[in-house]
Formats: structure tokens, C-alpha cells, sequence
């Protein structure tokens, strides 16, 4: 008898046969005494489709105004499958009734395709629930003060559904996916590897913004930051599995530490081929010289991933990070642009063809070594290393996308991930 | 210089390559110095695909919760085109922002499905065009006192760019569509078909309510009621034809009588094979029994066309009406669970194999004998006549449906509509 909130990825609203399915399950919960609130994305394809259709129209253009548009347009395919979803639970004989992202109303900022989710009013949906309503809200989407619908950027419902269960308190916020948990790392890059039953807060963190992709890094942000419990499972099993079994299935995202009996060093291995390194070469070694490279990427809202300064040679030094792929083109343009002529770099160059690899656990905290030992494994596999950057709970390096497959799985085997911990 | 708004029918928004077409056209009306508003429809098909996933989910239901969540549904197609068609304008270099029916907003009553519409707020419509900006707005959808989602019911958008219109006090409102205006009668049935260059607000009334099709015959009474000026135009001219061609092609919905020159006795011949005509047989005629019989009928939602009820015999009468073919079973089920037993009528019959034809004309008003005309034409062709209605600029027949088309070729031939009128 508790509040749940469930969120359904694309693919388990994928057809109508699945969201009878999903509503099926969602009755399962509702039966055993649940107020359930459900947050589905739009179906599979669907956000591809609609996107696609504007990039007919505006091949390039990126402007604010397109922006907006954008959003207009691919808000609708979870307004769709919140609405198909209601019908089905309806079909099923419970009361479900299915709002929109404005209609609850989930406010954002104005960053159109990228928003973010500042407050959620939930007043209406605490009456549905009351009245004994299944609720069904929008993810990915919201409304920014001047009343215009704004969307999260992909994988934005996991953010949407984890804000909700935040905003109204929670028992869990389980996320439903094509996935049975989260693993050690990629089962299509090492077969080896496992599934975690319990994984930290921290780790999933570094796990998600470094490729890991069972949830969009946000909803991790969000779960820690208001310490929702996460649960991340399969939306495979048969929707009238056991519910107490169910329960227990997947991956729970843990905030205690002392959770754990015995803390592996490393929890997985992560890698990320979306991204391309970027090197502005020479630029003058001093105060704010970070900033004047930096701050037209970030007003032209790209996001840095890595960034890496090394101490100078004769007052002038070398400036490196990267960016997402797709951001490669316009991130190179702008440094030509207006970073060259301002800073007195000597030039601009660049790979896209990069891949970042990490080990990431909160195990490294308290273990020396652990770094090291990832840079010999790589050595002895004759992969050479480009870039490194550590943190307290993971070490990245960035290599030639070529070795990727070959580096996550020496380090999976060198860190004993194929193992079950004790 | 003026305020024009242009509708835009599924067709015209069909793919990216028409809504491209759309943009030029309308580009070339702001360049011209217009303030441009437009209500495009759905992509075409996708108002139908949208409601088959729904049906799949949920085949028969009518619940007001289901109807709720079809809206829901539904109102995206029109989110998607407004969205693209602003992307489209953006592209051809003009500042354009859209906006779904609840961001204008377009207040309506809460008939999920077959809203229809209180208020439009043009504030913030008009600061756009203050500013220089195409406006784009959802048609066939709008937002109930409880911020539900609604929509207006098939061809709503043409409701819609008049309801926009009226509210905005626009220069004139063309309903830009497949047909290149208002014909004597459908030109697939009579290919002597002539196009009405004018045609006057009652006819057009008359018209559109018995099947023409043209507009949606709410947006007929819409433009009625407000004086909106309403040309129905081609939308497959070359989106380049000179501008005040355009402006003088199609059909246009007059309010003043003496602009015709000379009045046609009869200006066409509608049809309509979408109703079931049902009978109560043996209703006691007594005050009330209508109101008794129908009242039921109207709670359900359900539009009633024709009502005929004629003399009684021992104080019983038989009582009839037509319906839309789809509601047929459910109100032949309504009148047997609701009416039989609270009227003692004997029996419910009905046939949804009907068809109705009528002759329209304002001459009608100062010429006699049209309707036993009609009716001679009708035997001629050995035609039996089931229903009978008529009104002051018309007269309805419900005939066989198999005998439709030989019907309305004989009377658009023997009201010589297949002539040039002086």
C-alpha cells in the first residue's frame, strides 16, 4: 500500500499488443493496493519519426524559434502513448486518466530540446489518486513560464518520471527497459558480464554519464538529489510475475553505503563512442583563458564532457575536451569563429573517431592502485592512451574508437567483474 | 494590408514536400503585406491512424473517460503540422510561431469529440503579428474550464480559421482545400457539375449540412453568425499564382443577397449517405412523446438530422428520425433499453441503407412549385420517396441509397444546373 511510480521506455509501448501488456502490469500493482502513477515515453520510432520530418523541412537551422518548434512537434509521441496508455488501463476496468507534461503542470526552463525540470505541481494528480485513479503523465516533456511545451532531450522521461516520484514522495520509481538491470558493462561487448543487484548512487552516476545508457544521467541526479529509491528493470518478464518477486528483480540504486557487505573496487566498466575530442593548440597560459574557450561552446549549449589542461611550455599551452559527435561540426565552427581570433591559439584540431573507457567504483575511494592498473592492462594490450581524467570513483582515458571493444573486456576480466561478488 | 487567415485541409499538409508549398504560398501573402494567420489540419491519415491504435486498445467503449483520452490523442496530428508548417516558414525565411489550441486559448465546452468552441484569447496572437511574425494554430482542438483537451469532431479545423477569424475581426478567411470551390453538386456523381462563384451564407448552410462536404457546417454557421467574409479555394494551384487571381478564385460565401445579379432558383444539389433512418412505431401522441423519444438520444451525444412525425391514427403515431449511419445500432440499443419501455411503443424499426438529396436555393423563398418538381423528377425515374423534410430554401428527400446517384443527376439536369447562369 504504498505510491509507486512506473515508467515504460519506448520499446514496452512499442505496439498496441505491448501497452495492453504494460496496462495488464500496471493493474497488477494497482489490484494489490498501489496508487500508481505512470510515466510512459512515446513508442518506439515515434520521436525518430516526427524528428525527421522537421529535419525535411530545416535541414541546418538551429535557432531558438526551430528550437521551440522541435518540441512542439516531438512532445506529441508521448502524448499519444499517455493517452493510448489510459485507454488500455480503461479496457482493463480501472478509472486512468492521462495528463500531458503542461497539463500537471511540470515546469522547465526555456532551454527548448534540453529543458530542465524545475518544479511539478501535483495537486491534480494527488485528487485522481485520492479518487482511486491510475495516472498516467507525459515524460520528456514540459512548460516554461511563457507557456511554451519544452522537451528534456532524449531519454528525458526517465528524468520526468523520477521528478515525479521526488515531487510526490515516492515508496520507488521503478524503470521499466529493454534491460533486466544495470551490468557490469555492455553484455554485447564482454558476454561475461553480470548483472548488479545493488548498485550506488555514485557509480550509477558515473555508470550513466559515461554510456552506460539505462537512464538518461539527469533521473540519476534527480533520484540522488531527493534520494528516490530507483529500481531499474525488465519489462520483458511476463506482466503476472509474482509481484513480491518482481519487486526484487533488477537493479536498486542505493544510497547507503553500508548497504553493500563487501564493496568491489570496481563496479563496471563504462565507454562512451558518442563523443569526439577537440584541441585548441597554444593558447596563451593564463587567468580566464578556460572561460574565453569555453564560454562560447556553453552559450551555444553544447555540452563538454571532458576537459583537459596541462601545465604550458613558454606561456602557451594546449586546451582539449570533448563534445558529443553530432556536436563536432558546429563546436569546430565556433572555435574558428569566435575562440582563434580572441585567444591567439595557433589552431584548432580535432578526432571524431575517439571513445572513452572508465572504470568506475566507489571501491576506488579507499583502494590505491587502481588507476595503474588500468593503464598496464591497457599497455599490455598495445592500446595508447590519449587522454586520462580520474575522479574519487572512476579513472576515464580516451583511446582510438578501434581498441574499445579489446579495452572493455581486458579491464572487465582484470577487475574480476566476470565473478559473482561474495 | 489586411488580416487574412488560411485554412489548410489534411491534403495540402499531406508531406513535407505540400507543407513546403503551404509555407510558399502563405510567405507570399505576408510578403505582400498581409497579417497572416494560419490553421492547418492533421497530415492526412494521421487523424485516422491515431484513432485506429486507440480502437484497437479499446473497440467499443464511449465512456467519457475514453472519450477524454481520445482527444488527447487525436489533438496531436494538428500539433505535429503546426509545428512543422513554422519550421517550413522559418526555412522560407520568415519569423513564424505556432501554437496548439490551448496555448491561444481556444476555450470550448468539455463534449469530448465533438466540442465546440466558447472564447478565443487573441492577446497573444496578436502581439505576434504586431512583431511581425506568422502565427500558426492548431486547428480542430481546443481546452476545457478543467484545462482538458478537446477537439471540435471531423473537419473542426475549418471551424476552427473561421472561429480564429471572427474572434480576430479578419479581411476575409480561405479555406484552402482539394476541391477548387462549391459545385452545383459533387462533380464524381454529375459531371456537368458547374463551380458557384458565389454562393449565399444560407445556402451554403443548407449545403454543407446535407453532405457537400466543402466545410464543416459549423464553421458555415460560425462565419454566419460573425460576418466572417469565407472563400473556399483550390489548394493545388502553383503556390506562385498571381496573389490577386487567388484572391478572386473559388467560391465565396456571400451575406448580402442582391450581389447576385440573378438568382438561380435552385444553386444545388446536395446529398448525404452517412445516415440510418430509424422509426418508433405506435407511440401514444400526446405532449412530450417527442422530447420523451428524442431526449435520450440527445443526452447520449448523438446528432439527430431529419425528424418527421405525421398525423396520428386511435391516438398512436409513428415517430421518425435520422441518425449518422455510425450511431445507428447504438441508438436503435438506446430507443429499446430507454424509450420502448417508458412509452409503450410497439416496436423500433430502421434501415441504414438510405440516403438523402436535396435541392438548395434561396430562390426557393419566392418560387412556387420547386418542391413538387423535385418530386416529379424523382417518380419519373421511378424513384420512391421514403422521408420527406423541407425548409424555407429547401427540400430533403431519404430515398434508397441505391438510387442516389440516378437521383441527383436527374435534378441537377432538370433544375438546369448544368447551365452558365446569366
Amino acid at each position: 500500500m504504498a505510491l509507486i511510480v512506473h515508467k515504460y521506455g519506448g520499446t514496452s509501448m512499442g505496439s498496441t499488443e505491448r501497452i495492453r501488456n504494460v496496462a495488464k502490469r500496471v493493474a497488477k500493482w494497482a489490484r494489490a493496493g498501489h496508487q500508481m502513477v505512470v510515466v510512459p515515453s512515446a513508442m518506439s520510432g515515434e520521436t525518430n519519426r516526427l524528428l525527421g520530418l522537421a529535419k525535411e523541412l530545416s535541414p541546418a537551422s538551429t535557432t531558438p524559434a526551430l528550437l521551440r518548434e522541435l518540441d512542439m512537434i516531438a512532445s506529441t509521441g508521448e502524448q499519444v502513448s499517455v493517452g493510448l496508455l489510459a485507454i488500455a488501463l480503461q479496457a482493463e476496468g480501472l478509472e486512468a486518466v492521462s495528463y500531458t507534461g503542461w497539463q500537471v503542470p511540470v515546469r522547465t526552463d526555456s532551454s527548448f530540446t534540453k529543458a530542465r525540470i524545475q518544479s511539478i505541481d501535483d495537486a491534480r494528480v494527488r485528487a485522481d489518486l485520492a479518487a482511486g485513479r491510475v495516472v498516467i503523465i507525459a515524460g520528456f516533456q514540459g512548460l516554461d513560464e511563457n507557456d511554451n511545451i519544452t522537451t528534456l532531450g532524449r531519454g528525458g522521461s526517465d528524468t520526468s518520471a523520477v521528478a515525479v516520484a521526488a515531487a510526490m514522495k515516492a515508496h520507488e520509481c521503478l524503470i521499466y527497459t529493454d534491460v533486466d538491470g544495470v551490468y557490469t558493462t555492455d553484455p554485447r561487448i564482454v558476454p561475461e558480464a553480470r548483472r548488479l543487484a545493488t548498485v550506488s548512487f555514485e557509480e550509477m552516476l558515473e555508470m550513466a554519464s559515461l554510456g552506460s545508457k539505462v537512464l538518461q544521467i539527469r533521473s540519476v541526479e534527480f533520484a540522488g538529489k531527493y534520494r528516490v529509491p530507483l529500481r531499474v528493470l525488465s519489462s520483458f518478464t511476463p506482466w503476472d510475475i509474482d509481484i513480491a518477486e518482481e519487486a526484487r528483480s533488477g537493479t536498486l540504486i542505493t544510497f547507503e553505503e553500508d548497504e553493500k557487505m563487501e564493496q568491489a573496487v570496481v563496479a563496471g566498466i563504462a565507454f562512451n563512442r558518442d563523443e569526439a575530442k577537440i584541441t585548441v593548440l597554444g593558447v596563451p597560459d593564463k587567468p580566464g583563458i578556460a572561460f574565453q574557450i569555453l564560454g562560447p561552446v556553453a552559450e551555444a549549449n553544447i555540452d563538454i564532457d571532458v576537459i583537459i589542461q596541462n601545465v604550458s611550455h613558454d606561456g602557451k599551452t594546449d586546451f582539449s575536451f570533448t563534445v558529443h559527435r553530432n556536436d563536432y561540426a558546429r563546436t569546430i565552427e565556433l572555435l574558428n569563429t569566435k575562440v582563434v581570433p580572441q585567444t591567439a591559439a595557433t589552431n584548432v584540431v580535432g578526432d571524431p573517431k575517439i571513445c572513452k573507457v572508465s572504470i568506475v567504483g566507489i571501491g576506488m575511494r579507499s583502494h590505491v592502485g587502481v588507476a595503474s592498473k588500468m593503464f598496464r592492462v591497457l599497455a599490455d594490450e598495445g592500446i595508447n592512451i590519449q587522454m586520462i581524467t580520474t575522479s574519487e570513483i572512476k579513472t576515464s582515458v580516451v583511446i582510438d574508437e578501434k581498441y574499445m571493444e579489446l579495452a572493455v573486456r581486458a579491464l572487465h576480466k582484470a577487475f574480476d567483474l566476470d565473478q559473482p561478488t561474495g
